[in-house]
């Protein structure tokens, strides 16, 4: 059977996957817009050399879905995120600031698929291009967490730290050097995948060992431990607009601060987060502040912050707690079933005059006998079948039956057309 | 700037797109549910064999996305259609017939682009497996017409044919032999494209001249003068089943027979269509009956019928016909302002207990001054403003203003709250 299998790390999804799928992203399409983000939709294949530089060694070298075409010396690439599409997108248009929007698409990576982990997904993905610090960050937790409670989730806790902090206390208390930075944020970046034994041996070969030793004791400190360890007047600016975006997120018991959380993407400049589900052990959503990037396009500093939930673990995760089910196979709400193949053309009919008054209605066109469709009805999980037969034609007057409740009775057109609006 | 344009042939939607085309989607699916159709989703990579030897020549040869990955030796493909990632889905899960699905999504080909015509693009595909003929023929006919007047457009005609009649015409009056049929196909496909002139001369290549020319002539002829035509009991079946499909049309106004519909997919085998709307010189939508490409997958003969309706063409018609327009720049109903920066702590909080009521707010992040957030407010075509200063922070009251109207008044957060619901 493997021939007919998707490319591996794709996958087929069917009728009640597609249809979960669907009202998660309503749901956070709608979370968008109530915080004010409009939709703008990009390519999924963009020139391979948008990600050149840009998000991270790992994406760029290894990661990446590259690829020419026998027709052409270009190199191609499928976005494996939505973010440097959309600075492109704002180096093109330049729409005036602060500019909002979200993006909900499939990304590729060709990373080796596991549990949890695709060469095909979809992120949901929102940002603020012109918003400042400490409002816009605010948003962007407060945004991720409304979509979460929206969604159904109540334990989870946003992991929130800032990369200016980090930089500064590497700096000014540490003395590691500037080129040293991005290296070091690399392997604290691994700590939840490898563990803090590995991730020491690793800064060993970087830094001095008593230095990396000390750095990975500092992440048992608390926001208001480190505040007091290190000398406010070095990285007060800093502890000061972390206190002020907490201070603006709604749910302060959502957010937790974290220094060893720096996110895999070399491009953050500051303030980064990451939301994490009671009982799974990888991140749903994350992002960040990247006040760079934009000025790699146009020459010109500009603020950018966003963040971008996953659709993949969502659903793994709500499925697995039963936030969310399968149960809906289908949006048919009513299913026309005929008695014997000659009432066929009068189903035929009332099916198209059911959907002239917007229902939902399934009609069975592979000719099953009577039996099989109202089986195929039932397991479908359609609420009603309306009956037509030899009695219905002479009378026109149809059998509704209940399929969950199974009463029936007979009923004009009319006083069907009454009973199923109002429900 | 070209270096921040997208991949030649595909595009990038600023919001007022993005939103029309999720209006027409959104107008689409609705109508695939009304008409019991649910959704599938299937991967936009493929292997490249999915495509080798079904599609056609052409597209097989010179318009796939076709590619390796530096880091393997598999040929992927990026699917150029959505018909046989169905038809894999369909060989792998086997779900019980008839199945009855949608999936809109984009599809890649390598054409040249040209007005209207793109490398990257969405289609509407729906398709019943296991479903016969006329019965699901006509449904895939009314579907088609109840989608584009759910759209609004009032003015188009779907042309409809059959190979089977075609077919049985070319070999029992003509002569031609089997072999030679798809190739006549391919020729008689180009009508539209290059005229009849150069479509006989091609055909002269294939065929006798005196035998092209007969075929040329036979377009002209209408469903009653073919019938007359030719010897009823040769293509009788043929020409009842057609009549039996016509007759289950709703709106028999919007059909047209026309022998010369054969379509550019290989793999039709029967009733063909194809949507064309006045005033522009390309077809919306298309499809037909397929029956055996599952055979060549599962071994076994299997019934397909579906349709096609392209995203692209409707949009680009609609706005020129004045159908759709690109007024909606935002999903924003309310912008909350605030006068000075000092009462943006006050609007930060006043905008999350306006989204809490889920209404969909916009709020300024990037500290511009009150006269340009009630402009920016006004051009993105927000219906009110919220303002808040001084005096509103004083009285705990609000002033409420209709942007079109110009109206304002100061309210209490509930007297807001109560009318905005009303609305």
């Amino acid at each position: 059977m493997s021939e007919f299998l998707p490319v591996k790390g794709t996958r087929d999804f069917p009728s009640e996957y597609a249809i979960l799928r669907e009202r998660v992203i309503s749901i956070l399409k709608e979370c968008f817009q109530i915080f004010g983000y409009d939709p703008i939709i990009t390519p999924i294949v963009e020139n391979f050399e948008l990600y050149k530089g840009k998000s991270g060694e790992e994406i760029e070298k290894k990661l990446i879905w590259r690829f020419k075409l026998p027709y052409s010396d270009r190199e191609y690439a499928l976005r494996p995120e939505l973010t440097p599409s959309l600075v492109r997108f704002y180096s093109r248009f330049r729409p005036k600031l602060p500019f909002k929007r979200y993006e909900i698409g499939r990304v590729y990576r060709y990373d080796d698929p596991q549990k949890g982990r695709y060469r095909e997904f979809w992120q949901a993905d929102f940002d603020v291009i012109g918003g400042k610090s400490p409002e816009a960050d605010a948003e962007v937790l407060n945004l991720v967490i409304f979509a979460l409670k929206r969604l159904g989730f109540k334990n989870f806790v946003l992991r929130v730290n800032s990369r200016i902090l980090l930089r500064e206390i590497f700096e000014n208390f540490f003395g590691i050097e500037k080129e040293k930075v991005l290296k070091v944020y690399r392997e604290i970046d691994k700590l939840d995948k490898l563990g803090k034994q590995k991730v020491l041996e690793n800064l060993a070969g970087i830094l001095e060992k008593e230095k990396a030793e000390k750095i990975v004791r500092l992440f048992d400190y608390n926001f208001d431990e480190i505040k007091e360890k290190f000398d406010e007047e070095k990285i007060g600016k800093e502890i000061r607009n972390l206190e002020d975006i907490f201070d603006l997120v709604e749910d302060k018991d959502k957010i937790r601060f974290d220094l060893s959380l720096v996110r895999g993407l070399d491009y953050y400049t500051g303030f980064v987060f990451e939301a994490w589900l009671e009982g799974f052990n990888r991140s749903v959503a994350g992002g960040g502040r990247y006040d760079n990037l934009i000025e790699l396009f146009t020459g010109k500093k500009t603020l950018c912050v966003g963040g971008c939930l996953g659709i993949a673990p969502l659903i793994d995760v709500g499925l697995e707690k039963g936030i969310f089910n399968l149960n809906r196979k289908t949006y048919a709400e009513i299913a026309v079933v005929y008695v014997r193949e000659e009432f066929l053309k009068d189903a035929f009919s009332l099916a198209n005059l059911l959907r002239e008054n917007n229902f939902k209605v399934y009609l069975d066109l592979g000719k099953n006998n009577f039996q099989e469709q109202m089986m195929r009805a039932r397991e479908k999980g359609i609420e009603y079948a309306i009956i037509v037969g030899e009695k219905e034609k002479k009378e026109r007057k149809y059998t509704l039956q209940n399929l969950k409740t199974k009463e029936r009775a007979m009923y004009s057109l009319e006083e069907i057309l009454e009973m199923l609006e109002e429900k």
